[in-house]
Parts: structure tokens; sequence; C-alpha cells
């Protein structure tokens, strides 16, 4: 399994070795080392193996020692809004026209700026690396704010500046939606290597065609990825129906706007051709349980998707409807939420799910060669969850303790791009109490 | 809201203080004190109130310093079979058939023994005293074995003896059941004050009707809840039908088994008139979201029950369906379940569900003097939660907080019958690595 070459009798020299733990590569063959390692150079994983054979063969500058711990690769949150932090918990258990029209837009509109962007989003990346989360793929307005969190967190991300046909933060002139999101986009790309930026638009129904074609047309320049919520509710469907004839998936082909660079949020009000149409030109879909079952969208048909070979990973969604970014917990609610759904205990296993938190996301982000899953030459994302706890004994079954048992509190260490970002539960890369004190200022002004 | 005695400026001495804190008493006014305290002598509250106030006009020969904690009843985790942590993780994602008895039947007629059943418990005790449960609701086979540990443990519980018309561990003969209960019952009835025998007769279509009669009148004899699983699948219903002629809750009344001291766990499916009667007869009921998600069995009609004044509380079931005991997060699915399967999100609203999690499980337990809110008189269970966390900021709604966004990990303090079990995270009465290494050894004769 490593990829090592021991020069006689000398080690190699690597940056790290994360060793000692249980090793689930979820690489193509689910290979697992009960006592493994997993070496890092740069910002590279380099070998992946048995702890003995690994520590016999190289030379490590630094060691984390991983006893008792799981070693597994990062979380990939397909979809976040993450500076919505700022608003967890600001409106509940509403319906869907009074929270967004009388609680979640007018604050939108009053207190989205870059710097509150800025503070919200680094709240988000605390929690999100706190709860083994590695990626995100973001989505928002000022989202220059968000970016600039990305890179001070640590964290791996594709940050989208949101497009909208109507004034929001930032934009107050919707003519100028697609020249800001371009602007975004050159300003961040290659900047850091672990920043990826794109456009969303927020969906077909707040977004006209024209815009809908020039966002899609602006990412294949770039070659960025492009994200839009689509199908989330049955209202939405009813209404393209209405207006364009069609759902808003097929809608979304005669814009051309379904690729592989696409990912679709939600999804979740989609049918038989639709997700044929999904499958078909490789696009890609978030799944959202929590979000879907506190807004009371629906439930996706995710057995279908994955079925039809739908590039499919799992998201959180913003904190407003949520309202925690933990994956872990996102993963259990996906595997029982289907369950009962169907009346079929069968669908949707432990391990289904524990994909489409890595490698599900991984592909949908167009990153299956750099991220999720642990092999010599991709990206080194990866965590450590600490199994020597009462809640996570015994252990029959890792994937199965991961979905059900788990929680976010339990990832220990955490690496990504190569650097430990957080070891033994101590965050390294952000001021903790620093950004708690900024995002309580800023709740302070939303609601005094 | 302090019942204080302040004799001149002599400060009445008080056991312990917990100050400082956001107070949410819970009680009948959803009084909450910003930052507030709560005063303990000997097992009970003897006064709740402003922190100011308290430390004013008490002396207590303990402080514990709640800064930046929310101070809360303990959760009551009404339904649970503590031992199955045994069998955490064993199988998953099977048709229940196959799950009930290819994996988890045989493992319990193979190890289920007093010493195992007390092991077993134990961690359950460890796990949920961890995640904020004060009080559990228990039952299983060789109950003796959990009955130690909860005492041992230093929870509160309602331990109950499972009676069927089969041969089970600890009681070959069936002929024995109701005797080994009755057994059960006088060996433990008023043996420590936090712990309340039961008989749980395991269900209507495993256990006789004579036998049911039977089991009721022992548990009204000597003043105890009766317990039973009813009306889990749609296939029971069905059963039922055809062998009885009628629906489950409607044959438990034809068995005289419906009053206030009749605890029904899932209850999932209940129609209109079975309501009536669980209303009617005040019997309560425990709703098991995740274990009910898990195992497929469908969503109760909680809405309608909780509208026509049953009484509800929330469990988590055993760890075997669920896999976890961390009522925090039950509490965030039972709340987000029921919108998505109404496609309401206005149903169950967070306040709903910390009620029923506290004040609910207290008055389906018959222990509403005791129980349930924060109060003088009552009993001194009570936790504290860590509000300094990023997932918990900004802090807009302290119901949302608990239900959307709190986890089991955020327990920091749990105190129980006026004691302090656990203090900043460290368990005070259990070895827990000693119970670890139990539990583990079990394992490994359960699947070596």
């Amino acid at each position: 399994m490593a990829t090592i070459n021991p020069h006689g009798n000398a080690k190699t020299p690597v940056d790290l070795l994360i060793t000692g733990g249980l090793v689930l590569t979820l690489n193509d063959r689910d290979e697992v080392f009960s006592v493994g390692a997993v070496a890092v150079t740069g910002d590279r994983i380099v070998a992946v193996g048995d702890a003995s054979a690994l520590l016999g063969a190289l030379q490590p500058r630094e060691l984390l020692d991983a006893r008792d711990c799981l070693i597994m690769p990062g979380l990939i949150n397909l979809h976040t809004h993450a500076a919505m932090t700022c608003f967890r918990g600001l409106a509940d258990d509403l319906p869907l026209e009074t929270w967004l029209h009388e609680h979640i837009f007018p604050a939108e509109t009053k207190h989205v700026d870059e710097d509150n962007v800025y503070w919200g989003t680094l709240l988000a990346v605390a929690e999100m690396i706190r709860s083994g989360t590695t990626t995100l793929c973001d989505g928002y307005f000022c989202e220059d704010g968000a970016a600039r969190a990305v890179v001070a967190g640590g964290i791996r991300a594709v940050c989208a500046q949101g497009v909208v046909d109507f004034p929001v933060p930032g934009v107050p002139d919707p003519s100028k939606n697609l020249e800001t999101a371009e602007k975004f986009i050159r300003r961040w790309w290659g900047r850091s290597p672990r920043l990826t930026p794109s456009i969303f638009c927020h969906s077909p129904y707040t977004c006209s065609g024209e815009t809908l074609r020039r966002g899609k047309a602006l990412c294949l320049e770039y070659g960025v990825p492009f994200q839009i919520h689509v199908a989330e509710t049955s209202g939405e469907v009813e209404e393209s129906l209405r207006r364009h004839g069609c759902r808003p998936v097929a809608y979304m082909k005669t814009l051309d706007l379904l690729d592989s660079g696409t990912i679709c949020h939600h999804a979740g009000w989609v049918d038989g051709h639709e997700i044929d149409l999904l499958a078909g030109f490789g696009a890609a879909v978030s799944h959202n349980p929590e979000s879907n079952m506190k807004l009371a969208s629906g439930v996706a048909p995710l057995p279908e998707m994955l079925g039809a070979g739908v590039r499919v990973g799992l998201g959180t969604d913003g904190c407003a409807s949520n309202n925690n970014l933990d994956m872990l917990r996102e993963m259990d609610t996906a595997a029982k939420l289907h369950k009962v759904h169907r009346l079929d205990p069968t669908v949707i296993a432990a391990r289904t799910v524990v994909r489409m938190a890595t490698s599900g996301g991984a592909a949908a982000l167009g990153m299956p060669n750099d991220l999720g899953s642990l092999a010599p030459g991709k990206k080194a994302d990866l965590i450590t969850i600490d199994l020597d706890q009462p809640h996570l004994v015994p252990l029959y079954e890792p994937y199965s303790h991961l979905v059900y048992a788990a929680r976010g509190a339990d990832v220990r260490d955490a690496i990504i791009d190569g650097r430990v970002v957080m070891r033994n539960r101590e965050l390294l890369t952000v001021d903790l109490e620093r950004v708690m004190t900024e995002v309580r200022r800023i709740a302070k002004r939303i609601r005094p």
C-alpha cells in the first residue's frame, strides 16, 4: 500500500506521521488498517498502511499519536451559507414565507456586509473543523469576507459569490450581479491552494434564464463550479411548470446548465426524468436532510439518485435552517430519514452515508483525485476521532459508529492541506474567543 | 421566586449553589433568569432565582460557578434498554426480522446475564450522564444487574424486569416470569431513593392476555409503573386486528391495562380512537423517533397525541436501534421529523420538545412533583450546558439552541438527587476506564 522507497536501510524522511489508529481509507477497495498510519509530506499524503511498516520505513519530522482513534478522510460539507451563523436560532418553527420574508431577508438586508460575513464565516470554520469538516462548499453575498475567513481559518473551500436578480447586500444594482461575481473569481483565482472561487446563482426562480446562462458561461470560462438551489420545494416545481412548462431540472437543461461542473443543491423534488438528466449530464447534487426536515421542504429521492449514478454529497445548509454544521449528525439523520420515509430499514446504509460525506463530496466538487479518501498522492486532509469514549464502546463496525453513534465533538485532530489545524481539540488557526466576541457583537446589532 | 427566610441579616445555609448561568426553570410560567442560580440542600432544590438575590441571602457550603452556562432540569430518557450498549453497532441496516432473529435475539440468548447487564447498564449510565440525562426508564432481562448499576452510577431510574411468555435470559421457564418480576420489585422497592422498580411486559403480541392482566395487577399492588411496547409497527396492528378483532391500544383497554400508571412505548400506529383512550385513561407514551426511523417502524402521530393531552415523554430506545443515548440529539430529531413528515415547519416547536424531554417525562413517570422543572421542593436533578462554544454562538433563543444546536457533549455538570455526579465533564461516580474495559471484554465474547 505504501509508496515508499526505502533507500537501503536509510529511512525516508516525511513531514508528519499520524499513527497507531484504525485507518479507514475509504479507497475503492474500502481498505482498513486496524493499527495503521498515514504519512504526509507537504500538502500531500505519501503513504498509507500498517503502522509498523510505515514506522519502520519512514523518518517523520513530526509524529501524531492516534492510538485509540479512528483515522479517516476529512468530511466535505457540500452545501452551506457559512456566514449565516450570525442568524443561528434567530427564527425557527415558522411557516417558510414568514421565516424568509419577516426574519431572514430583513436581517440579511440590514446586517450582511463583508465584515460580518468574515466573522460569521470564521465562526462557521471553527465549528466545522471542530466537528470534522475539512472542506466546505459555500455560497453567500459579500463573499470576499467568506474567502478571507477561509484563508485565515486554514480550511479548504469552494467559495461562491451569490447571484440573484434583485438588490442584495453588496450588490445594490442587480444588473451588476454577474460583473461582481466575475470580479470575485478573478480576485481569488489561484490565490490560495485551499480556495476555489465559484458562482452561486441562487435559483431558477430568482434568476432569469439569461442570468443563469451567463453565470454558467463564466464558470466554464474560468473552470470553476457553478452552484444553484434547485427543486427544493414542491411549490418551486409548480411555479416552474407554470412559468416554463417544465420542471426545474428539465428547465436547467434547456439553458445548458447541466454538466459535471454544476452542483444542484437539494434536488428534493426531482422526478425520474430529471434524475436521468442529472446522471446523464454528470451534474452533482448536495443532499441536506436536516435543512429539508426543519424547513419541511420534503424528502429527496436519494436512493433513486444514487441508484442512477448521480454524484451526491452531503451538506448541512446554513445555520438558519439546521441550526448546526455538524456533519456527523447530518450523516446520522441522512441514514435514518430515508429508512422511515420508505418504511425500509435497508436503504441508505451507514457505509453509503460515509461515502457521501467524503468521496461523494469530492466527486461533486470535481476533486476526486485530490480529496475524499486516504491514498498516496491525495491532498492531506484527514481527521482523527477519539474512540475511547463510553458512547463509542464497544466497536464492532466503524462505519456504523461513524453514522449512528459518533458526534462532532469526538473529532480530536484535523489536518488540512498537510497542516495540523486542530490538535487534541485545540484549534490552532482561529482565535476562538475573539471570533465568538465579534459574532456576539454582530448579534447584538441584529437583535438589540 | 426564592423560598428563603433570611433570619435578619444571617444568611441561610444551603449545601450547594449553582450560580451565574442562564436558568431555564421550565416551570409552568417558563420562567427564565438570565443571571440566575439554583440552591440545593440535601436531595432537594430550596431556591431558584436571580444569582445576586440568592448569593445575598444564602450561605452555600459548596459553590458551582456556572457562568457562560445554561442551567436546566436534567433530561428524562423515558424509554431504553440500557444494557444493550453491549450490542451497539452489532447489526444495522437490515430487515427487521433478520436483525431481530439472526442477530439480536441469538446474541441476547447467549450473552445476557446479570453481570453483562450490570456492565452494559453502567456504560449506558456513563454515556447518559455525560449527555445530560439524569433519569432513565429502563426495561430488560436480568434487571437486577441494571438496578445495581443505577445505584452504583448515581443516576435516577425506573428499572423494570422484562416479562414475556417464552424462555429468556434469567427466566428459562416462562411460567415463572411474573414471579421473577414480583421478586425483583420486592428486592428493590424502597432500597434507594433514586430507584423505582417496575414491570415491563414486552408487548401485547409476546405476552398472553392473562400475563398482561397479572403483570398490571402486580404493578398496581406495589404502586409502580407498568411498561409495555405497543403499536410499534403496522404489522403489529394487523396482527392485533386478526387475533383480537381490535387495534393494540383498544386491546389493552379490554384488559384494563390503561391508567395513569401505564407507560406505552412507541404508540407509533395509534388511530384517533386509541389516542382518545390514552388521553382519557391518562396512560403515558414514550416517543422514540430515532429508533422508529432506524428500524423503519414509522412516524408516530405526535402532534395529535399532544393535542389530545396525552402525557408524552421522549426516549432513545436501546443502543441496538439508535445507536446512541444522547437525548439532545433525540430532541433535534423529534423536532425535525414531524415537520418534514407533515410538510409543516410549525409542528413540534423547540419548546415543545424541551418540555417532552423534561416535564413530559416526569409526568409520564408519575413524578411531576419531584422532577421535570427547577422549583423549590423538587428533587435536585439538574444539568449545566457550556454555552461558550462556537456552535452555540450567538444565542438568541435558548430553547432553539437546546434542540437544534446543542449536543450531549456540551453538558458540563450534572447534579442528581443533590449530588454532583459530573463536574466539568469528569464523571465522579463511574470508573470509565474499568467499565469500558469490561464491556469490550463482553463484546469480544459476543463477536470473537
